[in-house]
């Protein structure tokens, strides 16, 4: 007997293709779905279910919407062609994009009255761990939408963080992480490039910095694409404006100002308005650059 | 026989004091300097030598200077009862504050007219560290220097990092260690205050955080300072304004911006203004705070 479990993914880029290949490789009956139909062939022909999205969403057990934001993902639920309303009761909604805390109640309340479940699940990592069924997940939501979400989650994270029983507790934690790792990115090109200035080379960086108290896990896993002139994207340059401007959203309504989050929101904006949005996010580092007039490593 | 080694500390701060215990503590002849009489007669209580300054002064073998910048550092060495004229060929300078690379070099270049010489050896670990004798030191210097050095180093520091055969490498690291450890805090505390905006408790940031990409070794480190309401001063907020200053300076001076580390160096100098400056660095949370009418977590 095969897995009994049937999801649907919503979202094939570099990290719903990743769950979806998890979520598969753990035996799981597996729908694709993205509007662009090349990945959605390509999942296929890697062992995803064929099954078109009308069929497959009335026998869902789970969902799993892994789009780029609260727009998207709110069209995927609850848009023109929403699937909540097809789906059966007790079906599970795993929501991965980074949102407001405010939408992402929003959202489970809109789901309980359709008799789904919807776990606030923003998800942390990177594509590599998406693939390798190894992400961590910042999740909050009733005990029922645990219980139903289980079985998925075990397919494709390594660490589940249950921060309540409630939407929004997650995706707050996600703001917070987000803050963090985008301004210790964009501190440790700030870094790297003013030590160029003064005479330390990326390598002399890399050797000396992550044994001191300046370190950063960010800084650990970015640095060295700097250093190795390699902008091959694992996560790119424009995930930050979109995720520092969510937290500088909720951050304004709650009137906290965050002058540390918009001072490298400025930068990775610049980043990507000098036309390397779709490169690495270390490539933020070019923007330092361009304005100090210094070189970059280039790959060896 | 004793050792036969006798080295001046020039400032018995949190970081001179704990260093003339490690130096002690190693059996070197050790005497303590301060502006502040009470530290002097405190290590001379604790076994420091009780030699008077204008004595001791041409018979050490190394002066280690534990000053606040370099204004102070040239003092020491030059100023009016400036020691270097006075030390004999072929002792060590140990120059551990915070200072302009070129400043640095500056220095070295005079020492090396007196015959002296001169390790560029700026200093990082805390107050605790310096009193166990395992700071680490981001040192650059000649050959000569180093070998004069290196008893001392032994007795004070756990890690050198060897950074180049000439004075200025050293600080250049330390600036940009400064930068990340400045931002990095300023972050933390950014991120902490904005998640209690959210409904994210200290307790709950303290638990997962570091266990996501958003962590850094200064989060991990000052983080539960705010969780617990303890802001005795390991490194006091006081310390900001000033590395970053130079840090800015510096970068000012390469013509290199640097909007994070600038946006970091203002929440400390809020901090400072409003009467924060002798508390531990943490305490810059109090300023997010008070803007978003938060309350931070009492001592328990």
């Amino acid at each position: 007997m095969g897995n009994p479990l049937k999801v649907g993914v919503f979202g094939l880029g570099s990290m719903g293709y990743g769950i979806a290949q998890s979520a598969l490789r753990a035996g799981i009956n597996t729908c694709g779905f993205d509007v662009a139909q090349a990945q959605v062939e390509r999942f296929q022909a890697d062992g995803g279910s064929k099954e078109k999205l009308a069929d497959a969403v009335t026998s869902v057990d789970a969902v799993i919407i892994v789009v780029l934001n609260a727009a998207q993902t709110e069209s995927v639920l609850f848009g023109e062609h929403g699937v909540v309303p097809s789906l059966k009761k007790g079906a599970v909604v795993l929501a991965c994009a980074t949102v407001p805390p405010e939408f992402a109640r929003q959202m489970a309340k809109q789901c309980t009255e359709h008799g789904v479940h919807y776990l606030d699940s923003p998800i942390s990592g990177g594509s590599v761990k998406a693939a390798n069924g190894q992400l961590s997940i910042m999740a909050s939501g009733t005990p029922a939408a645990f219980t139903a979400a289980r079985p998925v989650l075990d397919a494709i994270a390594e660490t589940v963080f249950e921060l309540g029983d409630s939407a929004g507790a997650g995706s707050a934690m996600k703001a917070v992480n987000q803050l963090l790792a985008g301004v210790h990115i964009a501190a440790m090109a700030e870094a790297m490039t003013f030590g160029m200035t003064q005479g330390v080379s990326a390598d002399k960086f890399l050797e000396i910095i992550p044994k001191c108290a300046g370190t950063s896990w960010m800084l650990e896993n970015r640095a060295p694409h700097i250093a190795a002139g390699d902008y091959t994207p694992h996560s790119s340059v424009d995930i930050w404006p979109k995720d520092l401007g969510i937290v500088l959203d909720i951050a304004g309504q709650a009137n906290f100002p965050a002058p540390i989050a918009a001072a490298a929101l400025q930068q990775f904006a610049a980043a990507s308005s000098a036309g390397y949005g779709g490169e690495d996010d270390a490539a933020v580092a070019k923007i330092y650059a361009e304005s100090a007039g210094l070189t970059l490593p280039e790959p060896t």
